[in-house]
């Protein structure tokens, strides 16, 4: 067995075909050989700044020609990348940077105010932080050794995510992760040589992160919108020739809605909307097929390099709720008690692949809890059905998917418990015709204490980033728990009605 | 650093897309589901028959339906495939069964005499030879483990290939080999869910097998045909909905003059002509513009697992002669005397990437001779233009390519110097308008000796296949070599004119 080695990406493909369109921002256009001049060019000027292969460098960057750039750049050098996630806190962000053993953090403007906030706040010596301006003012040369080859082994990202002690753990996700992440789609959705995939979930994220590695693998466009709003999309869709868009279900009712709204189409040449972030519910789905939307339902985490489960369009409607079967290099089992289940029997859902992370950052423990023999537990609950298809009963650790982004509710329910008058906090996920789920919290206050509303919420910004905070509160007696007094969250919302439950 | 281990490939393929056409032979379709099944009681049955993973099992087939499924039915059981070159004679086969440490030939009834043949006049003990019906004979029980997952650093084919010495040797392909060549195909091409890939090129060559592990891999259906007939692949492209072919040059011409006879045209939605074994003659190319047929030009060979290095249809004519880039996962260099050559000076071609061989089978010299830091030296001579475009000089070991075969001139001049009037042979390729290139041999008869045309053909025949036995014979005075008297085969086709040089 050798490693496998195979040429830069960036590099390989602005030498294979340097005038296709790279990226497209509003009505720039970025070619391959451009985005390659660009990205050995930000290259050189890290180096120069002290960025060394191996080293970990954070970036804190909205979606942008600049992410895509840096992303490529650190490619180059061998750098690992820590992507931040813009909405979290200052304290959520310090927390991370330190974890992963941040040397460098490159970050946008637009996060000065949350950068003071960390330097105030939080001792992190030996870290550099530094703009794009501050690092184009570091000359290139042409001296700077670049990395021409990749290892497939050799660690790419580091992305963030928690789990059930409410703790993130960075998941690392290596040359090869992405490699067969792409390579699976690839083999499920087909390769038109003039497909644009439109990106408008952030970079920041797996599911955005992995369109930058679609397009150079691929050959195709990436068309970037900074941020999600249902008009641009469709527009961009509509105007820019997209041939495919990811986005989670929160999304595709805005844009389904404005399409009605503003009676337009999509294009024929418009072939794939990658729905992420749960199941879709029947409306949406029948409004898509009114509109002619193709649909792949998919079911992925961080730890899987983006979808490793897909619904092909034909069995939107027939298979409604499933998320469809494992991509051509995955493998899925459903497993209870350590037994492989039957169909139509529930249990949990074990994932292996040579897109699933090998692990996480420096938590040997963490990592190897969830593997057995090559198998990821995702912590999700889902069965097959007789024809192989999945469905997800239930997210891992009670995750809540709002609106795309995961919040775990034992990373809020810390921060409620450290709060003077709170005994008892459970968190939950609360139906919404907007973000699909909020999260709701419910308390046992202690005896003689007040508190309300607005002081909670107070309590909590700062701490948590704004998505993430309880969009109500309830005061509650007694909060389920089962023999061992360990928190059943699923019958959280029965309280609501409850006697002596009130609402802060 | 761990294996890769991916799902059986059919056996994914059936799950994924059960009802797509797998296999479409005359008017008979055979889905991705029926193939699954009757590769899995394929296997079944040869394990019954005695047939271990690890064992080397020789196929002698024709294209069609059977050596599709032996070769994914030899794939459930991980034995490792030789592929056995029908055209060969029974002196060459018993070489190639004996050389690769073969346990198990399966034939088809339509080569009996020529196993009979090796099995009268060669000494192999513990070998089975076995037909097809044979293995039927076995029952198949569920009992038998089958391989359901593939380690992609894990041996799959061994086919054998001549060089220098004349001596074949065994290229060793794995899993991860035939993967890797496949994506870097559908990278360079595109990969369209309605696809079908004509195979007219025999599966026992690396063209033709490299087709069967797209179609499972793509989900595509190959359509087959036994053999090569210039009507018939016409009339499969334009009635059974090609969109792919591979082909070489010798086939290319009659292709098109038939077209043009016929006055007919391929569908519109034909969108790509593999073309292999060097490059085309202008005024193919030009005719396959006035026809509207994309022409790809490649250049590869068994050790890449087929094409390595692809021309677009847009430079087909833009960069005349030119093989094109290397594909995604592929790098190449040029280079003379150990130093990497600049664009424009010609030196040895030297490949690296995930689909080369790791290297001979039971040669580690061969391989060793072959092999520096992860960089396969062809042999082949070309240089690189300065937009980074391929154009090969020189086939390596003066090798002559005849109709998409390979033939070795050391290997013919071995058997004629076998010949006891023979002092001296040296072979080279002359042209051809239809096969390209026929082998043309030049020899120094022993004084006093006569000899005749038939005699000598009569001589090659059984001892060489029949597309390997030169086409004419020179009587020379001297052969050409240089100050260490290596033989000069290039300058063998000046002596067809000069003095005291006769045709036999």
């Amino acid at each position: 067995m050798t490693h496998t080695i195979v040429p830069n990406w960036l590099r390989k493909r602005a030498d294979l075909t340097p005038e296709r369109p790279a990226v497209i921002l509003h009505d720039n256009i970025v070619t391959f050989a451009e985005l390659d001049k660009r990205a050995q060019s930000v290259a050189r000027r890290l180096i120069r700044m002290g960025v060394h292969k191996g080293d970990h460098v954070a970036l804190l960057f909205p979606n942008g020609l600049e992410i895509i750039e840096l992303i490529h750049g650190l490619e180059y050098i061998g750098a690992v990348m820590v992507l931040l996630n813009t909405r979290l806190s200052a304290h959520e962000l310090a927390w991370q940077i330190e974890d992963a053993n941040v040397a460098h953090v490159l970050y946008d403007l637009s996060f000065l105010e949350k950068v003071q906030e960390i330097r105030q706040n939080h001792r992190l010596p030996h870290l550099a932080w530094r703009t794009v301006s501050e690092m184009m003012e570091h000359p290139e040369t042409a001296t700077e050794e670049l990395q021409m080859e990749f290892d497939l082994d050799q660690t790419h990202t580091i992305i963030y995510t928690s789990g059930t002690t409410g703790y993130p753990k960075g998941v690392q996700l290596c040359y090869g992760n992405h490699w067969w992440s792409a390579i699976g789609s690839a083999l499920n959705l087909g390769l038109h040589l003039d497909d644009r995939w439109l990106a408008c979930v952030p970079m920041f994220h797996v599911s955005g992160l992995s369109i930058l590695m679609r397009s150079v693998m691929y050959g195709i466009a990436m068309v970037v919108l900074e941020s999600f709003d249902p008009k641009q999309v469709n527009d961009a869709i509509i105007r820019q020739h997209v041939t495919i868009v990811s986005v989670v279900s929160a999304m595709l009712k805005q844009m389904v809605d404005e399409l009605e709204d503003s009676h337009r189409r999509y294009p024929e040449t418009f072939r794939c909307m990658l729905l992420g972030g749960g199941p879709a519910p029947l409306p949406i789905l029948e409004a898509c097929k009114a509109f002619d939307i193709p649909i792949y339902q998919t079911y992925g985490m961080t730890e899987t390099a983006s979808q490793i489960v897909t619904l092909s369009p034909e069995y939107m409607l027939q298979k409604l709720g499933s998320a469809g079967k494992p991509l051509f290099q995955a493998q899925l089992q459903i497993v209870q008690d350590g037994e492989v289940q039957k169909p139509m029997q529930a249990g949990e859902i074990l994932v292996k692949g040579p897109n699933v992370t090998k692990g996480y950052w420096n938590r040997a423990d963490a990592t190897a809890h969830v593997f057995t023999q090559g198998w990821l537990h995702t912590g999700d609950i889902g069965y097959l059905d007789e024809d192989g298809f999945l469905y997800v009963l239930d997210r891992r650790s009670d995750l809540i998917v709002s609106g795309g982004e995961n919040i775990y509710p034992a990373e809020l329910e810390a921060v409620l418990l450290s709060h003077p008058a709170i005994l008892e906090a459970g968190v939950t996920g609360m139906e919404d015709p907007v973000w699909g789920k909020i999260p709701a919290a419910f308390v046992k206050i202690r005896p003689g204490q007040i508190i309300d509303e607005k002081e909670l919420k107070t309590f909590c910004f700062g701490k948590l980033a704004s998505y993430k905070i309880p969009k109500c509160f309830y005061s509650v007696v007694q909060l389920p728990r089962n023999a061992s007094n360990k928190l059943l969250r699923r019958e959280l919302l029965g309280l609501v009605d409850a006697t002596g439950t009130r609402k802060i």
